[in-house]
């Protein structure tokens, strides 16, 4: 293992990924993003990303800690960068130091990408349209990984993919996921091509969730915090849900809403 | 109504209202505390907390309103302060500005003071054991308000219940709901003499939580997000429940897992 040591605040490859840390854009330019935590890095590798770069805190990372990484990512060109403690912070969005941060590839992934589950009886899909809070998107990934959805959709994203509350809020469960972006429109085409029911979350013209038979392929659809779901998703649905509130509030957070959905799906299908 | 304007960043007044935004301390000194946001300001007086002042930001907030409140607050001595919008914004949390704070009298609940719900067929309790991050157990509370839960217990608790991000994220929930604080044991010892039984979220010894019974008087116990639930509450459990984690996270946020044990109840109920 070949390490590079940054020493200075000014060092333009430390720049680089503070960028990259903070810039939308940048990592849309680039095709690289910023995984934070052992743990994640681990569950990047293993879900099949290439990683550019790995940058540790020199004071706490581990020399265990580094072979186990050598040695999962076998003979890469994967660079290693040793940076003193108050540079480190300087890319830490964490409390408590993880002391591990990786530079790795984007993934584009499309619909037609998409393979279905083996295990599953019938595939389940979590479609989320314009949700914008990446805490909240993070949050949708992790409830779709504990129900093994054979896939995400985010139709219309007006959050970047990567990131980094997006990514930690995901507890790295966007790696294990298949997460393709598109347009609501060509969603609604993939899904009917496929077989797959569209139940859409809504208030209007529902019926309750567990009355609906989700023992078929479906697609649970999620609209925005602020808007709820868009027209074309309501028109494009084969049955419309809705979650009973039966105290003050009139809705619950997005997330905690797909969790109710997705595991009375996981429910009827006996898993 | 007397309107005090308040004109100075040194008003001892002024300063008083960020002693009790900042400090759990100056809440449990007073009794006070603080909510901000005029649709929860309206919950809080609809749940029957007492006001103590009401403290509007001058430029925003609209006669509208004022009238709105003090109709609704009838012949009580609450006292109003109008704010510059730069002293007012000392007090603000949001984004986006709400223009309205009220300081109100925390109420202490206690487990005999709880009544349970006629339009419920069966109590449904939500038992939270040292949940420490306040925007989960506001989240916690809001989804025990959308199930019309009986009451919330907390246990052993961390966190003051009328912390700032709590109260936000409860989205006014805490005020719709009993929310009653004591030592689990206690707790345990009254859920056993109502009746109620103690249906514990954890992973071992435990079966798919959709196949236990909640069509019966039932307390449903979550434990804290780092150590999950303390040997007293297993020990007591009628029922231990899990959630099936079908992909690489070993766990859900806890509000999410609240949620999806609770609507399970809702759902066995045929509400």
């Amino acid at each position: 293992m070949y390490v590079t040591e940054i020493t200075s605040a000014q060092n333009p490859r430390l720049k680089g990924f503070v960028r990259l840390m903070e810039k939308s854009r940048e990592r849309k330019e680039t095709g690289l993003f910023l995984v934070e935590g052992f743990r994640e890095i681990l569950r990047c590798i293993e879900g099949g990303y290439t990683l550019d770069s790995i940058v540790f805190n020199a004071r706490g990372a581990t020399e265990e800690q580094l072979t186990a990484l050598e040695k999962r990512l076998g003979n890469s060109d994967v660079r290693y960068y040793s940076l003193k403690e108050e540079l480190y912070s300087r890319l830490a969005y964490r409390e408590g130091t993880e002391n591990f941060i990786a530079i790795a590839k984007e993934r584009k992934l499309s619909l037609t990408d998409i393979l279905f589950k083996k295990e599953n009886p019938f595939p389940l899909i979590l479609v989320i349209e314009s949700v914008e809070k990446p805490g909240n998107i993070g949050a949708l990934l992790r409830t779709a990984d504990a129900c093994n959805a054979d896939a995400v959709i985010i139709c219309d994203p007006l959050t970047d993919l990567y990131n980094p509350n997006l990514i930690r809020a995901s507890v790295g469960a966007l790696f294990n996921l298949q997460v393709a972006t598109c347009e609501s429109r060509e969603a609604i085409q993939w899904l009917k091509a496929n077989g797959i029911k569209i139940f859409t979350a809504q208030l209007q013209d529902s019926q309750w969730y567990y009355n609906a038979n989700m023992a078929q392929p479906c697609a649970i659809v999620m609209g925005s915090e602020a808007d709820g779901l868009s027209q074309i998703w309501r028109d494009a649905a084969d049955s419309r849900i809705k979650i009973p509130m039966l105290g003050i509030s009139d809705s619950l957070n997005v997330s905690v809403s797909a969790a109710v959905l997705c595991y009375e799906a996981i429910r009827q299908r006996g898993l």
